[in-house]
């Protein structure tokens, strides 16, 4: 049940099959088609959320009414509004699926009932988000001291496969590039 | 002793005096002058940084040979080369006081140790890895959809104790701005 979920933390902490029972009483599990939401700008973020299956963007809508996409999340990836979540406060972002997707959701009450419970989950919560900020600190420096050509070659070279399933226009959202540059470092590229 | 350190933890966490004891054989309290180094390139970050009193920025040196700061750590912050300390990789940063500071250092060994005889410092962990992703998202958001003007004038409002203490072509560095510009942006917010 939920291999990459259960593997995922298997990787970091020892978790024996009486905890995965227990874990599984906090896990409400999602079926999405394609474009749905898990959150809409002005909600609060309820839950946080593991890509079983499938995709994830994060994106607000800017001034000029742009979607600007901030975060993408695939399989094996975590993803919330960590403000929102943490605080119980509004939120300025929509995640969204970018294709069909399954997606495990943890409450905010089922979080801190879980991180009593599995004290290992305390231990790999740690764990993923010290990673996290590691991975914010090394997109910090590369948006420091790369151009934006050079951070597309650089995030296509990592990350083949959001750029395999990930549409054009949404990658050059992310990235703060139109889509015609996109399809033109693309085809550099090639 | 060290009263930043420990009321920071009791925010979050439950701390009594025992474990207390416990916890400040893991640390290493180091005096340090104005401009000393933590850390250098291609050293491995073998520690992580709590700021009890005084001031550290993080940089790098940049192609063009400039120093690029990334990072600010103030009174009671958390600093690291997180994959660095996490990977025993060397870092390609460099940790500096901005001022006399006295910092409390956890090594990677220590770090361990204590997050295993201390679970409570697990759950802090935790919680401050998580605010400081919340953070990094937060200030991601920010790059998308301020100016650089904008971004100025929201860094100075939420952080005037930074503005007071460091040099301002220090936080030209970190905005990507010119000294120069950030001196107009002054006089104009004056």
């Amino acid at each position: 049940m939920y291999p990459n979920f259960i593997n995922h933390i298997r990787k970091y902490v020892d978790l024996d099959d009486h905890s995965v029972a227990l874990l599984l009483k906090y896990i409400t599990p999602l079926k999405l088609k394609r474009k749905e939401f898990l959150l809409k700008e002005a909600q609060v973020c309820q839950s946080i959320y593991f890509v079983e299956k499938g995709c994830l963007r994060m994106y607000f809508v800017d001034n000029k009414l742009n979607e600007q996409i901030t975060q993408f999340a695939l399989e094996h990836w975590w993803m919330t509004d960590h403000f929102s979540f943490q605080d119980n406060k509004p939120s300025p972002y929509f995640i969204q699926t970018v294709e069909k997707s399954e997606i495990l959701a943890i409450s905010t009450t089922s979080f801190e009932a879980m991180l009593r419970e599995l004290p290992q989950m305390e231990r790999y919560f740690r764990i993923i988000m010290q990673r996290a900020v590691a991975a914010a600190q090394l997109r910090n420096k590369y948006l420091y001291e790369m151009s934006k050509e050079e951070f597309y070659q650089h995030f296509s070279t990592s990350f083949p496969e959001f750029v395999q399933c990930v549409p054009q226009y949404m990658i050059a959202s992310y990235l703060g590039l139109t889509p015609q540059y996109v399809s033109e470092l693309r085809k550099k590229k090639l």
